[in-house]
């Protein structure tokens, strides 16, 4: 990874990786189904507790933390109280994500990046691109703080969409106009591990820009694949994104521990295929 | 207005536009800046008070009410309680649609559907198809409850990547998609008002789909042209929405009865070009 250094939002998220010598993004998608029995237990209360045990377990193997909106807003009344607690105990150097998939226009979009970036002061927020650069654009209007753009996604239902044109796919067209639009050095792609070709397809449309990665473990992605075409011989570089695989590395009381264990493992299998060996095992 | 009558949802729909006599959808975007004097001062509470009078004074002439969750959002802790409270204000017969814009897969999408199916009681959501089908179905696994799939949107962005393909665009694509998801009869499109070729376009694909169609007004589509494209001869008809050309008729005190105005001679104006005189002026 070696993101331009002139952008204030790049040198948060290198500094991330710097500091914890990692490349690993844990995901926060906390689903009352499978905590562990005594947080099932203490309803929202559990949902946050849980989240700040995985947190404090696994900082120092991670550089980014992705926090999925969507698990925090089905609580109810209370979710943005602990969503917003959560993120507060992600330590500093650490790179935090809106995972909220906004897409929206207008004075819409405006008070979407307002709660993202002020209210909960994430650095960086997921956004949805099929409304065009108006959706867009409140994310990545303060140098400080940056988008990282669906483009190619790890489901199966990406392809109902996300591969039409013609030379030329939806996805590919996207990452063209992602480049155009990062005036401000401040725009990552969101590109799904499942599809190796095309992942190289993007890196060749934009060498520089960071990568967020979800779809390695669970969804089928291979590390290896991923690590060659997003992330070797490329300034860009990426963030491997792994939820399920880390959170949820037991469902027991031992949950915290196989985290922070599931976490290690994960920096220390993309460091190897990146011979980083230096910060290996810190 | 004919909409398949074995569908739960689309009876919600029909029966909303019956007891109504209107196919107005009133957009709720409470902007604080926007706000009389007296509700900008009481901060969240006037965000509230604000959307209450509205929905009082425009009952009559609505069908249905658009929340932009956006607004709420960014109130912050208490935007959550705020955006259930105005959700509830709304009276039965009428159309609840959580504006969200919703794009997630798997079990985020499924918790985004909780939260606003179960958590805060909407009858609809709108769903951007970005990430495909999987982003979609769980919006649509309940016969009562119903999404408004993004098509083709009003603003200028929509001309980045809705556009792209040969013959077929993406959004046509997407309303061919939304045809063949429709198995329960649960799925309406948002077109934007602002394209009228496009508009007829999408409703021969979809004869039978309710549209949600926003942009006209302040975004410039002519609602003349918005109703011969998507409301005559189709049995899908259309919901019009307007969101700042009502709510924001007047910025003094007497918003709300501008309000009632405003919607009343939307109403007025699609009744007449849809010749549906009997319910004209209730």
């Amino acid at each position: 990874m070696n993101l331009d250094s002139e952008s204030p939002f790049y040198r948060i998220v290198t500094e991330a990786v710097e500091d914890s010598g990692s490349y690993v993004c844990v995901g926060l998608d906390p689903d009352p189904a499978h905590l562990p029995e005594d947080f099932k237990k203490s309803g929202p209360q559990g949902i946050h507790d849980f989240c700040v045990e995985i947190i404090e377990n696994t900082k120092k193997y991670a550089a980014a933390y992705k926090l999925n909106f969507a698990f925090f807003e089905a609580i109810g009344r209370s979710g943005w109280e602990i969503l917003s607690s959560v993120r507060k105990a992600i330590p500093p150097n650490r790179l935090t994500i809106a995972d909220a998939k906004r897409g929206d226009i207008g004075n819409s979009a405006k008070f979407y990046a307002k709660a993202i970036f002020d209210e909960l002061d994430f650095h960086a927020a997921t956004v949805n691109p099929y409304m065009g650069y108006d959706a867009v654009a409140p994310f990545i209007e303060r140098p400080d703080k940056g988008a990282f753009i669906l483009t190619l996604t790890s489901n199966k239902g990406a392809e109902d969409f996300q591969f039409i044109g013609g030379e030329k796919k939806l996805y590919q067209i996207v990452a063209e106009k992602a480049r155009i639009w990062n005036e401000l050095g401040n725009i990552g792609l969101v590109t799904g591990a499942t599809r190796a070709g095309d992942l190289r397809r993007i890196r060749n449309i934009v060498p520089d820009l960071p990568f967020l990665v979800p779809g390695i473990g669970a969804q089928g992605g291979d590390l290896e694949t991923v690590v060659e075409n997003t992330m070797l011989n490329s300034a860009g570089g990426a963030l491997i994104n792994s939820s399920r695989g880390i959170i949820y590395a037991s469902e027991e009381e031992d949950f915290a521990e196989a985290a922070g264990e599931a976490a290690r493992n994960l920096k220390e299998q993309i460091n190897t295929l990146l011979n980083y060996s230096d910060t290996i095992d810190q």
